[in-house]
């Protein structure tokens, strides 16, 4: 096979996470070692939309040292750097067979700048665009090949054993669960902690609460995922069973719980609104929960909201994921060098001692679908999840990153 | 002047920080060195509540290494771990002129486990309950020497330049609202971002999230502290006037910011509990304003609530708050040792590159003060802080700390 030569562009997209630069530069580093095919590396923007206005810089430029050579201090930096530091979007592509004319514009502006290596690091959302733009140029007169990079703090993407972006989030999640544990036990007074976790279908997030019951520490006492129908009576159920046990009740809960007709916890205290690809916007499942406990057992209960930090935490970041996304990223470049297009790079766990071998595959059965948490990961009672899944998750939060302070503070790149 | 022997007491009260333990590290380091004087160390469980149900352990015993000298591996475990690792109360000490009954039957205990020394680690509650003891002692046939130990991440208290734990919360804020601005900056859509901070009369922990612009990083657009009156109008003004600029404002406020008659900001949201000493129980100040600025300016708005982990995130701490965390807590120890009784264990501020001597101070011109950010250290808008606060705070958030993991996960220390 002959070396296709030509640019290559690469974008981030959907929510941040604090790996997804790891990923990043993961792809710049596979970019810069594969010069005898890819001459540059061209950043978009705010995702496809930038692009779509020009908007790019050239990271060939800013990330290769003296030597031609990766610069490693800068691509340490940028993967310590939470967020997408090329900007994201959420600009949902049309059907390429109903709007032709947007995909030959986006192909003019290929040409335009000889993009010949297409790289979009994204989790679902993202890989719809890998999909229309794959199947797009299967008929079109333009040899590009394209390459999606995973990322989501959800880990609901299918066809890979996990997501890069979701370890770091578990090892937040379930560090941050233990201090708040430790912080509720101080006082005698009973009270109930309600800690709202991301997740709006997926519970594998707030299955990462749970950890620490897997090392015999304090847990919490209960975790309800998306995946099973919530019951209001059977938490109130669970939650004076828990206050019979000890005064210090925590609980974890998925902004996505929903009874079994499909009605979210939250939902009176939701707006209504929804994204461009008709997400409901989540927010107060926790708070929902803490009105409802006060007006029903009438103990003390404070709700917490993990919020931004549960995907933007660079600080504690788990050292597995930063390698993985890092290493993901490498393999989609030096992937589509060897001729691969229409993929998405995925990890497979190996037998034995945890590891994760890398592999391209193709994009049309993975776009779109959704990966829970199965069932039989779940108690009977719907209100734990078991021993296996944490099983799963326990590899993907193990080691710390040496990560860079200055004046006090984790050092960012900003690009 | 002769020793004083016999054993000692040590009690944690008032909110967790993630320096408590640290502090309690450093009086039990301070106690087990000074053994010729102090023969045991009891900790009291959940403060002077859980002394009077004689709910103690024995400190001595747990810290103690075979050799007869303070266990080190154990006490950087607890100086480790977040939250009060002796459980902590909120009770407040009747006046001890009104009351004696209740300090005579406190002085029986004290005889009957002869204890001679009583630390108590806490914040303004706490320093009124060393003082109410100090003042019965001293018409008291019991000699016992009573000292107050600093805490709390308000950093509110008088006579000390800071408070142990203040350090560590602000470096968990300055990080935090760092990686929150890399989030709210992938997206091009206008949007605002309230940050609300513990605080509620004093705003040093909400003015710690300016520190990056001290740096030269990016930084929240403003910054609201409870010293100076709230007016929603300029507030509405200030974030009109920020998205003129750029889209991605982000601002932080202080849960306890109110206006010109005293109304709380987010008081519509607010309970109206208040807790034994009156304060008022604030909640909602950053959902409060984030439901105005959608009212009236109608863009993408959201509010995050740094919560529990600004007070428990042991993870982050900051080396030199634990460093003298650690120093205050023996420096009491070997105070009382020496004779002082009364008195809370105060850092002063060195001239010159920045250090901090201890120093025992007088408990009554301390207690029921509270120390505010001073007028001359916010701008004259009332919307920011003065480079000079930052300075101030600075060097308190220097150094990390190389806690100890195990499956990925901080250990903690759990008495």
């Amino acid at each position: 096979m002959s070396i296709l030569k030509g640019a290559a562009l690469v974008g981030q997209s959907g929510g941040p996470t604090a790996a997804i630069n790891a990923t990043l530069a993961g792809v710049i580093k596979g970019a810069i070692e594969n010069s005898e095919a890819i001459t540059k590396l061209y950043g978009m923007r705010n995702g496809i939309e930038g692009f779509l206005a020009e908007r790019i810089c050239d990271l060939s430029e800013i990330f290769t040292a003296e030597e031609g050579t990766p610069d490693e201090d800068k691509l340490s930096l940028l993967a310590a750097t939470p967020a997408a530091a090329l900007g994201s979007c959420r600009k949902k592509l049309p059907d390429p067979k109903a709007d032709k004319a947007f995909f030959e514009n986006l192909i003019e502006l290929f040409k335009k700048y000889d993009i010949r290596y297409f790289f979009y690091i994204g989790g679902n959302d993202s890989m719809d665009t890998v999909a229309k733009l794959t199947a797009y140029l299967k008929d079109a007169d333009y040899e590009m090949r394209v390459m999606g990079v995973p990322k989501t703090i959800d880990n609901d993407l299918a066809g890979t054993d996990h997501t890069p972006g979701f370890g770091s989030a578990a090892k937040y999640i379930a560090a941050t669960v233990s201090e708040i544990i430790r912080d509720c036990a101080v006082y005698t007074i009973p009270a109930v902690t309600i800690v709202e976790i991301m997740g709006r279908d997926a519970g594998w997030l707030t299955a990462s609460a749970g950890i620490p019951s897997l090392l015999g520490r304090d847990a919490p006492d209960y975790i309800y995922l998306p995946e099973v129908p919530f019951s209001m009576s059977s938490f109130m159920d669970d939650v004076r069973a828990a206050l019979l046990r000890h005064p210090n009740v925590v609980i974890a809960v998925s902004e996505g719980v929903r009874d079994e007709n499909g009605k979210y916890a939250g939902e009176s205290a939701q707006s209504g609104v929804t994204d461009a690809f008709g997400h409901k916007y989540l927010s107060g499942t926790g708070k929902a929960l803490e009105l409802a406990v006060k007006a029903e057992i009438g103990c003390k209960v404070r709700s917490v909201e993990l919020n931004l930090s549960q995907r933007c935490a660079a600080h504690l970041q788990s050292a597995t994921d930063i390698a993985e996304s890092r290493g993901v990223g490498a393999a989609a470049a030096y992937a589509a060098v060897a001729g691969k297009t229409g993929c998405m790079m995925a990890m497979d766990r190996q037998a034995g001692e945890y590891s994760v071998s890398f592999e391209a595959k193709e994009i049309a059965g993975i776009a779109n679908a959704v990966r829970s948490v199965p069932r039989e990961m779940i108690n009977a009672e719907g209100n734990y999840v078991t021993d296996e899944c944490l099983e799963y998750i326990l590899p993907l939060i193990q080691g710390e990153m040496a990560n860079k302070y200055e004046n006090g503070l984790p050092v960012h790149f900003v690009i």
